[in-house]
């Protein structure tokens, strides 16, 4: 499953140079730790020892490192000029070439309204469903068990994995990349005080529009909007179990990680990243390149190039249990 | 999509009067900032700039707010006697009557077992499972994929979007709206210690019934009781991603929001407020009335009406650090 | 769908003694305030009350406890020398086995690849998509909808619930549960800065083996390794809508509460306890007999046998606005 290739030949498409035997044939990657004689691995300045005891054919490493010297003379270096860890992830994109789906064509076992208007090559496997109206873009991939609401838009190049489901008219830029279990396109949460002292439901009339080279993690759900859409820029990267509300807008570029959790109408600019377990309230701005560290809740407008957070790191429970008693105090006395 | 409706048509069956005219006919609802000609609005006090500004076609406005001198002279307006968004809110059920589910009746493609009983009037989509011994009532929609257990009971009107699952003996009330990925009944997280120093898995029993007009959103998980049912009660909201353990029970009118999580065998009141990312412990009572604040975690019972917090607010890295060295500092002197 | 066994029945299988009707038939479980005549409950000590006031058939007690004192003359005792809870989940397993599964043999609305192996003995329900070189070993369940990647390998006796989706190469060991909507092997959340200010995906090749008795929770996630696998220790327990990263490792006998996170490449001892919502960074090695009390946010390694915390538990609202104020105070006079 994977290219015969030379270290000689990894560099001329990937850049740098090799110090040590170029015609390695590289069979495979892995870590400093586990990399075994033929195989790639790269080093970022952890851990010199396990630089100096690996076991790899060749390492990456960036060029003025002076981890250098210790890199074992039986191991070949790849000197690169930026983050060996990109170079690393380029080499394996020329090493594992993606894996052809597990079906071409559409399954016997997929069930497409023939209103629907599917691409000449597509891969749909058993269990799809595929609404009036939706259009499925070529070289997309629907894995089993995926779901198309009515007049969805999918572009070129997207894969599904199983069960993704898709409310209808969700739009889907160019080679996006859903995981199991996504919803997208759920009712807002929206609900209005009634006369007679509940709630009514408010309707929900948006839906969602995803840019380019989107990818959503395992599990995560991004909800309609309630009057306009829902809308998630270029090359946003959104890991497993996020919940994005309704009305959100998310800049370029800007990585979400997991368990996050952004209300309703908040405007996220470009480039921002948003650690684990991050909370936004409603209605919340902010800027581009915002930092947020994980597990921490943004409850006021963060300006661009900011770095906010609230985390506060587990301690020993002794520790903990005075820090409560003292916080407690202060509420009281003061 | 759209029903052809004038502002007075409107007014007459959502309350309020018209000062414009009354004989415009609406075609669509939008924000204020996007709305146009023709289109309805509405205002809640947010930003007068944007209510001077409108190209709506009509605005709902409170009838005593001293708003409404901005609203441009072409701009009807249509006065109420309550909250806009609410009237709002009806004006969007009058003009978009809710969209007929993508199929009638029950697609060759579902799979129903022979000893389910199914109503005369459902949609019931591909790929949809009914076990034996389930009911589905009259007016239900199942969409794609949505998988119903043995002896499940789901009352009229219930709207089970793709992908939902419920396990066995499950029970649904009237009118319920689940949405996609949602999982009702799984079992609760129910160990004990064994003589082996190891954990013997607590066989969970019961199951959950939920009442009439629940709404609960994507991918969130209700696990079933251990020896009782979990209970949900009428008009409950929930929004995606929360998770409510075995025995739990809830009272009506509550609402949950996302990625909150309720631990096993708490009883939440009714009218309570939870906010999103919310943890309560287990065995946790919380009254009537409650509100607990985003991003808080519960630890002890809360009485009714009570308002409770500990929401520590994202603040510049900078500033966070000094705060941790102090919080620090104060455990170890004191 | 009960066993008819009396309580001599039962002490002979689950070990004690019984004061009172050996003979009595035991007709159910329930807990000490609902219980009636013919049914057994467990009584741990949590309130003599509910204990003096039963109406259960029978009872569990440890045998020394002071509350014995308390039961009814109608209610049998049984007295036992571990703890009351663990007999009571013994003699539900003696009063209940597990329910025959909704089919036997593979159901001919599944769709399984000519190049899977499956077992002799299996129960494959309606929509279930097994992909080819797939194994399903003998005694296993897998429940409608759920979805096996090429090449996954699963043991004897697993138990996959409605939807859950397993991608290629994933391995299971014997007599592991699945609840519905559970993804295994989704992509690792791994990206690197390109030199075009970007983003570009870590392609992820590892997958994640998973050892023997474990289950995991409804909607949960737990993604593939980079390079090598993301591996589950035997008799894991993990609970509902929790994420587990790429190449975190969890020791045996550990249970990971509801809607934690664990980030990439983290180390779980074994026989830790993570409470609910508690989040892990990147790269923590937690040893074993570790416990992080809920919502806390683990930043720093903890060593083996500590008790951790970051909880701030929620307080009346005026009690946590002062205590905001405080905190401010401190870090702008400090």
């Amino acid at each position: 499953m994977q290219a015969q290739l030379s270290l000689a030949q990894l560099a001329a498409r990937c850049g740098g140079e090799i110090v040590g035997n170029p015609n390695l044939l590289i069979t495979g990657v892995a870590s400093l730790a586990s990399a075994q004689a033929g195989e790639l691995s790269f080093f970022s300045g952890a851990s010199v020892q396990q630089l100096a005891a690996t076991t790899a054919g060749a390492v990456i490493l960036a060029k003025d490192d002076p981890g250098a010297d210790q890199v074992p003379a039986t191991v070949a270096k790849w000197l690169v000029a930026g983050a060996p860890r990109t170079y690393f992830a380029h080499a394996i994109e020329q090493l594992y070439p993606p894996a052809a789906p597990a079906v071409s064509g559409v399954s016997p076992a997929a069930n497409i309204h023939p209103q629907a208007e599917i691409a000449a090559e597509v891969a749909i496997d058993a269990g799809a469903v595929v609404a009036a109206g939706a259009q499925i873009g070529n070289g997309c991939t629907l894995h089993a068990g995926v779901i198309i609401g009515r007049d969805c838009k999918i572009a070129a190049g997207c894969v599904l994995y199983p069960r993704v489901v898709l409310y209808p008219r969700v739009v889907l830029g160019e080679n996006c990349t859903l995981h199991a279990g996504v919803v997208i396109g759920a009712d807002g949460f929206g609900y209005t005080d009634n006369s007679a002292g509940g709630i009514d439901k408010v309707r929900q009339l948006g839906s969602v529009r995803i840019g380019n080279e989107v990818e959503i993690g395992a599990n995560s759900a991004i909800d309609c909007g309630t009057l306009d859409d829902t809308i998630i820029g270029d090359h946003v990267k959104i890991d497993n179990l996020v919940q994005i509300g309704h009305n959100v807008t998310i800049g370029e570029n800007s990585i979400i990680c997991g368990q996050t959790g952004i209300a309703g109408s908040c405007r996220i600019g470009k480039y921002c990243v948003l650690g684990g377990k991050v909370g936004i309230a409603d209605h919340i701005e902010i800027g581009d390149g915002v930092r947020v560290a994980g597990a921490s809740n943004v409850t006021h407008h963060v300006k661009a190039g900011e770095t906010v957070s609230s985390i506060l790191p587990a301690m020993p429970i002794r520790q903990w249990r005075r820090l409560i008693v003292n916080l407690r105090r202060q509420k009281t006395t003061k």
